[in-house]
């Protein structure tokens, strides 16, 4: 029997289109658009009818960058996969791509299936996994090859964190011409972490141990350094690169570059570069841990180049890099060695609003809004047509977003399982009011109407969005 | 009554989506969307069902740069109304924007009126009008105001042609400055008129007349000179400014800087400088004059970085410029003096097919292809959600497309009302099918079955293209 | 008789050399210089013996860009020939090249007699002149090819004032490509006036008529554009091309970019825009017209981006532009409407020591010092081997100079023939001491020995600086 | 008793001049100059009178990349501090500066000591030492000062060939910030060699093992990373930087843009990058194994690239990286495998040569010869005023130069212990008659009058070259 629900009377929002249009969902798919007040929009009829009258209809959100009980530092992330994808939900996220690793001496699929294990029946939302390649030699690559076929089409390397995820750069040469072959994008933490690790020690040599610290010795100069040396090794090995959290306005400047030679080069930053800087890594007390991530936040005028950038499409996506660290317990494991604190913040749940809020602010439209946050991700991760948008035939997963609705952001009252909001206090206009996922209600008119193990491990096809 | 169509089974494309629906037409417009196969589709009825299997179902073409029955050189662009826009139809455009033109010493207003009345009852599709500003004065400049208000919202400025249509940098920044308050979009012929004049006048002294002197004295420097002119104008007046008809690489890199810089600048390219080269208008036998037009032809070289400026953004649409002037009696004019060859080539008709054949080449994908040539100008020119995607509530002008005809093109076979064709003889895959205006059938699979008057004139709002 | 001179014991400082070295001064040029201490230095004799231990000896500035005696704004400079030379003189500059201006309606030669019969017998140092030329036609490019046979072989065009001195595009393009062919070097005043014009007449229109809205209105987007554009029309002709009085960072950038692509495009500077800002423009009580000229002022942050040009060689010469208002009765013009406030500043005597401070903050070398100042504006103007070096045959033009000297610049201890000083109070380390105009003292330990009428009219070769 | 020589007639060329002089030497120094037929000129008196009329006199060149007898690949290159200096005087090179090399595990001082000893009692000309830092610790880093000290002051770094003379980045930055300490300049080796290793491994697995591989698999575009990484690197660590040998256009943009900057960043190329070319590599029979050299010659259109960057300043020095492998028993050890073929090529007698003949065609000017080739590496590496200009105090290294002869360079002919020449059969217009060496003659025209043991090692200051 089939179930069917139909969203009446929103604006249907979607990377290029906004339209007065009931949406029709029947078996978990969009079945049907159709103008709002028509005959057509008459005839749809539906078990449950949502009534979007005044609010957004937009895709649910696509996170392509997320670290669900992440190993770091001795320490876990300390969001489950059960307990992270609720609180995307929460947020208007309806579907993750996660992080798998593999270990130094290990192999990608012994990595693979520990990841799978670990979200299997335990997700309020699809989900999709990524591939770290921590050691590239010739099983890898092959492996590589395998993993394109069954999903796994997105392969991450690292120029930080020599000893621990570093590639050099002839792996990284390697893994790109395979991913030139198969298919597969490789993404890029680019960070000169040889240099970095040289100025971590002479930095803690001198005594200069506070968080504030992290941001001093990651030199947006080395950010931007590693982001060009990825993009000529790309260009020798003839592949696609898509480098991962983008906070330095000199590195967006090496993204423009290659663009501007017709490169397929892309650029993804996250809310916090975007709304945070060096000032919040300065707050008295240790605070400044709350906001220790690589690369680091960076001062305040970077964000206007970031924002410029994705106004114009040198930078393609904002993704969330969620690795949350509660401040007690595990962010204090770097008091007095801001070198041990864990890196990385939460924000899965944010993402969407604070992007809302950078429409209400006039830094993008409403449509880039959708584009960047679940049109462009959806694309670039091989998730379309299921995943991104609202349109015949994809994937149910709509958030029914009050675009006038005032909240302030706290740990108070977010879902993410973490003792700190790193936007504490902040107001924000817009907010979820009902998500769906496959036409399942995840959120219901701002209550938790889901379940783990719902959401469904998703294999992707390859990158759809090659110029 | 109302009047139903639906087209069923074909892959609809729109700038952002490729899905597989079947499309409901309701009173002229798209009333639904239903995913094909779906009971929701099945839904439909209408009087008129349109087999689209294997088919693209694409919005109609919308051309933001035509000249019918333009006087230039002492005569007239061999299209009329009618003629042009039934052509135009037959290459699956739907929506035209052409230019009235103000005349020097009279208002903007007599030179509306004169366009209107040219237009009104002949056309076969919609269209709408930018304003030629000839004269900018105090009275010019309230004007606008007026226009913007009446759907007129973009106005041309030529930095080529004294004593023509030229204004002087005073001008210009006037205009733009007015631009910048009524929302009124400034669209630019950046050529350095003044300085090509010396060497057009140099050249024919020296006894250079053949055509292809038009392409030497029209250097590619002197339309990145105005182009970053015009910029750094529009810059001051805190002004958008899109650039028409942009040919040379070195202009488009200045509209690369500009955006790099986050810059409201856009520029629009033509068929005939992604597909033409200088080669042509060397033709012997004064057959180079057939492509004769300005911003002229470039070395094959410029093509490539046409093509990136339209793949990764730096350039935004797709026009024609279409000024069509029969070879015999027309381009004749010029014999012995190529300053005297009317400036002009036809190609309403050809450009979606050209461009889908880019699309076959690989040069862009099909989502840039609708983007390029539908969606954006629809956006630029302020005719969203009217025109330039399929959704529920845009008008139903649409094209049935089959992407795997092959066709030839060829005067011998083509629509528009003049004698020679600039691609004659030019194979290319995709041909249009059947084309709605509106809901009605203009093209009914490879027939004519639109008429005069059909089409109506169609205010626009400003620009929706502003970051 | 044989008149000698010999310098005893100082550094002698050229655009590549420091060398402790004695230099003998015979019939007015430099004869020979030997190594401080040896028996070849012993072996001069000499009638004038002058003592430099522990000073610089230098050759004679080279002021490339004076404007003695100018009209302008139905005033005149208020330096003659005369007074400007002796007070370039007490600086240290021992030839300047002014401009002869030709008048709309007139011969260049009418316009070079008149400057002839203004400077001839009054000069104490030597004197050249370029040519402005206010009005390119057939005879005027005619006029152009005997005047370079003459010696006066640079030609100064304006694209700004409107109606006095400005060209427009096409009369800048015939003046380059006869220069082009003749070897004379276009000297460019890049302001883009027309539209400065419209800014000038909207400011006073709004009220704005204080001197600091001389600033506003003429915007560094509208120097960079002009820049741009003077370049491309240079390209065109295939001319070299000298910007005079570069003050805005994005001219600067518009000047780096055509050397990177190695064009012979080259820049001056002014001490005014090195050492003084809009925060001078804007001094309350009408002061601020002291600092009005043209190119203006522009805000303290440019200065950076201008030393940084100058010493990487993107700016190769720092002139004066010394075009000399008194304040009261002159300056006074434009009390109420900053657009008749003569344009123009005192300087002349002033940039040796401005530029030696310049050595003492660190931001040039001193070798770089007198290469800017001596050594390029020399080969410029086709003045070497005669002036700008120390080396035998040479004309014995020689500054004495104290480095450690301090003196406060001040209107009250100067000696051009003006009111104010724009550097009042200024303190500076460096003096000069002693300077010799071929071989003839014209200051003498800080008196002033010379005569007017000892200068006499230099002609000069062709330009001696292109690559 | 005083030993005294007078160069009469000649045209003295410095970088910055051109004069008529005579120049009288006294005790091998430069004692005075004076013009020529003066009195002045005429009471100079000497044992030794050269006529120098209608040549040039020129200071003797400087080079500052040599390899006498370095060990590579199993070998040695084949001139001998005693042949390969012979060889240097008769090309008209008065200095060089070798590379000392540290073996990893050893110390600087070691290295440098036997360096010292091969060079000892052997050289016809005076020589300095670069040290070579192959294993950068806490102990080679003090060495660095003591080094600097005496007078060893620019320490070379390799980013290629991993495994030998590698450094990571780390020990890059940690040599770079010591440099920024002690005043040592940081030389590069710019090329990714951990990416080329992977691209050689894979092209000999491929088969292709000819010379010519040699040029593919070391990409332009891994020399422009390099070149970059190091620019950033000594950004970081506020260090002035000096890429050797640079071939790529690509890397030479990476020079323009940080030098655009304001950045002490210099860059040195080789007459082989600017006269031969991939074409060269692809000879035939092996012969192409004579031009493998590191980084490799290039694609010929890279040459005006070089040349424009040698006009403009963002190249500052031409050495020669002369490093001579025999064709017979040393470059044959490739033969199979180009990984094998020692790198190195000899040009350390050509270089005054091909650069004059490079005035000659019009690349450059006769003072940017001197410029490039003597006062610029004088300066760089802290030889001046002993070396690199022609002026009183100077040490009397000169060469006589005769314009207009003309030679054909060959094996058949010239001084450098190897068996063929780069450049065999090349004609070129000039010819060193002459040359002294602190005032000793060393070759007398066209004869060998010098002697091993002669030239003495010559500390250097540090770099005099920043801005």
């Amino acid at each position: 029997m089939s179930s069917r629900t139909v969203i009446r009377g929103g604006l249907v929002i979607t990377a290029s289109d906004e339209i007065h249009a009931d949406v029709l969902v029947e078996d978990g798919r969009i079945a049907a658009l159709a103008a709002t007040g028509t005959p057509a929009a008459g005839a749809f009829t539906a078990e449950r009818v949502i009534d979007a009258s005044g609010k957004y209809v937009i895709p649910g959100g696509v996170d392509g960058h997320t670290h669900m009980e992440m190993p770091f530092g001795g320490t876990y992330a300390s969001d489950t996969f059960e307990t992270g994808t609720r609180a995307a939900a929460w947020g208007g996220t309806t579907t993750i791509v996660d992080f798998a690793v593999q270990s130094v001496g290990h192999s990608l699929r012994e990595g693979l299936d520990a990841w799978h294990a670990k979200a299997e029946g335990n997700c309020a939302i699809d989900y999709g996994f990524h591939m770290i390649v921590s050691d590239v030699n010739q099983e890898t690559l092959k492996e590589m090859d395998l993993l394109v076929e069954e999903g796994v089409t997105s392969f991450k390397q690292f120029m930080a964190y020599p000893g621990v995820f570093y590639s050099d750069d002839g792996q990284i040469l390697r893994a790109m011409q395979r991913a030139a072959g198969n298919g597969g994008l490789i993404m890029m933490h680019a960070e000169n972490g040889i240099a970095i690790d040289v100025l971590v020690e002479q930095a803690l040599a001198r005594g200069e141990t506070d968080p504030r610290y992290h941001g001093e010795v990651r030199k947006a100069l080395l950010e931007a350094e590693a982001t060009h040396r990825a993009i000529r090794l790309a260009q020798v090995a003839g592949a696609p690169l898509y480098v991962v959290h983008v906070s330095a306005a000199e590195a967006v400047a090496e993204l423009t570059r290659a663009r501007d030679d017709g490169l397929n080069v892309f650029g993804e930053t996250c809310p916090q570069y975007l709304f945070l800087s060096t000032d919040n890594l300065a707050e008295p007390d240790f605070e400044g841990a709350k906001y220790v991530c690589s690369t680091p936040l960076r001062p305040r005028e970077h964000q206007a180049v970031l924002w410029r950038g994705l106004r114009t499409n040198d930078l393609q996506v904002v993704s969330t890099d969620h690795c949350p660290f509660c401040f007690t317990g595990q962010k204090e494991l770097g008091r007095g060695d801001f070198s041990k604190i864990p890196n990385g913040m939460p924000g899965v749940e944010n993402r969407m609003d604070l992007l809302h809020q950078a429409v209400v602010d006039g830094h993008i439209t409403r449509r880039r809004w959708i584009e960047i946050a679940c049109a462009t991700p959806a694309r670039m991760f091989g998730l379309y047509p299921k995943k991104g948008t609202i349109a015949p035939g994809a994937d149910a997963d709509v958030v029914v977003y009050d675009p006038d609705a005032e909240q302030v952001i706290s740990a108070a009252t977010h879902h993410m399982n973490v003792d700190y909001s790193a936007y504490e206090g902040r107001r924000v206009t817009g907010r979820v009011e009902t998500v769906l996922s496959r036409g399942e209600p995840v959120i219901t008119e701002r209550e938790y109407t889901g379940r783990a193990g719902h959401g469904v491990y998703t294999p992707r096809s390859t990158c759809q969005y090659l110029a």
